[in-house]
């Protein structure tokens, strides 16, 4: 099973899923954000972990599923938090229909998850409930943090780190073991396909914040510079905040402040990380975690040959310029 | 096991539930929100209803806390979504803290509250899983239609008995059939107890209805009349739309779109109430309801002396003032 394989498989299932009809306002917005073009990443993982260890992976379906629908419940209630208006370039629920919505059919959303993931059989269920939940509840501490930074400007670089390993890489992690389990893997193997996911995602989610400054605007789908226009803090701020000598960092703080001219801010906050080298440091750190991620998918006890899949989608995910 | 008993298990174990410290601001809305005084009916009545099968009711206990975050978790969202600043006469989470907050720690109870179920036995895991989502995903269609109905002035009785049972009595129900389910009932047994809490539920909110204008203001502890000042769709005020002539129908529109004058309003909807003798009529359907749910329990296959303790709480229920 290749990546394009587990793709359609997941793509396919996500589309069979029938909603309730009544009432349309509950269901309606699970429904428009499920059948956005997303990466779909996160049940393509469960699956080709799955693969590793067994052929016919239909028992994995739905914890995959589970995990779809879970992540775009944290989109529905992340961009309402975040005030993002956009979400892959249609309006994000809030904004098509309004706050409540977003609150009440993310709730919806939430035990729809549940419901897919109560599909898995028997014999796997607990744990994959109890990997759920646990996951589940560490992203919703990473959200926490990240609007805890919205209002800090002394965010060490391991608090930062911590951030993104609850926000974004327990959920890669959780994805991958749970298919582990499903393939019935033994725990070493389950533990070393969790770790893989940790470091994927924490390079994953570098990377993305050197696409937003240093991307190609084309490719990238999203215009340049927007973390920088809204103080989000990134690895890139936070580094550049933690290694700037005094003046430099005076200078970063008062373009922090300015919120008309965008265009002039992107270029001076740019010049600053150029100054202070952040790129390669994100670069450097962001190679760390591929090359820890790839170690761990070394140990696990399969052939070679099988692990290729998943050894090409990180190169990919890595080197991706979107 | 009488309730006061079964009341005093659960507020014990609720107390000795630990969150994790950190982050505080997630976490501490929960503990926050389940450290109210409040009536704590729903675990108590998962409790009672395995004790109708066995005497040792330890394994419902993960259920019975479940559906008791769950149910505070629904009164976070809820709050927030209505607008509603005081819960159990102190500030409600939204207000405390922000809409965020309450967003995100309620997120993070309904994971908690399936955390709880997920420790039960697992021979009755599934079945109880399978019986929470569906219960929770009811509870939430409820409280779409209840916040639909707030823009409607033509909801028929039927649709607002619909939506009650979506919103408050399937909840009871469900509580009573876990406590069935892992009480080894039948499945005839386990029906007609989840029909018990239907139709107790029924009753109980038509109660609400009608103590929030009919009740003894010192015991009720709200103020009386504030369904009306709001405008609330309650069962009254759907009879009253349904039932007055057009003249009277008239008089009550106009004051429905009164803001100011609240104890004048209170007084003359009250009065258009009496002269359709809307009251009686609420109290006619409690009744119905109130029988249903008797009618049900008796059909159980225990014996009579164990079922005394439901049909007293059925009875103090209805009859209550506040």
């Amino acid at each position: 099973m290749n990546f394009e394989e587990a793709l359609s498989l997941v793509t396919g299932k996500i589309a069979d899923i029938r909603y309730p009809k009544q009432p349309a306002r509950l269901y309606e917005p699970v429904a428009y954000l499920l059948a956005m073009k997303g990466k779909k990443i996160r049940p393509a993982l469960t699956l080709l972990t799955c693969h590793l260890f067994k052929e016919d992976v239909h028992e994995a379906i739905p914890v995959a599923l589970a995990w779809e629908i879970f992540h775009n419940f944290t989109l529905m209630h992340d961009d309402l938090m975040d005030n993002a208006d956009i979400r892959r370039g249609q309006p994000s629920v809030h904004k098509k229909w309004n706050d409540n919505t977003a609150i009440l059919s993310g709730d919806a959303m939430l035990i729809l998850a549940y419901k897919q993931l109560a599909r898995s059989s028997g014999a796997y269920l607990k744990k994959l409930l109890d990997l759920f939940s646990t996951t589940a509840a560490e992203i919703c501490e990473g959200q926490e943090c990240d609007m805890q930074f919205e209002e800090r400007w002394d965010v060490r670089e391991e608090e930062y780190m911590d951030m993104i390993r609850l926000k974004t890489s327990v959920l890669l992690g959780a994805c991958m073991k749970s298919g582990a389990i499903v393939g019935d893997a033994d725990s070493k193997d389950q533990d070393l396909l969790y770790d893989f996911g940790i470091h994927l995602g924490i390079a994953f989610q570098i990377q993305d914040d050197v696409l937003d400054v240093y991307g190609d605007a084309s490719a990238f789908g999203k215009t340049i510079g927007g973390d920088i226009v809204c103080n989000k803090k990134t690895y890139l701020l936070i580094k550049a905040l933690n290694e700037a000598e005094d003046k430099e960092k005076r200078e970063l703080l008062r373009w922090m402040k300015v919120s008309d001219l965008p265009e002039k801010k992107i270029q001076a906050v740019t010049a600053i990380y150029d100054r202070l080298l952040v790129k390669d440091k994100a670069r450097g750190q962001m190679e760390e975690y591929y090359w820890k991620a790839i170690r761990s998918l070394e140990e696990v006890n399969v052939s070679d040959d099988k692990k290729l899949v998943l050894q090409a989608l990180a190169k990919e995910l890595i080197h991706r310029q979107s």
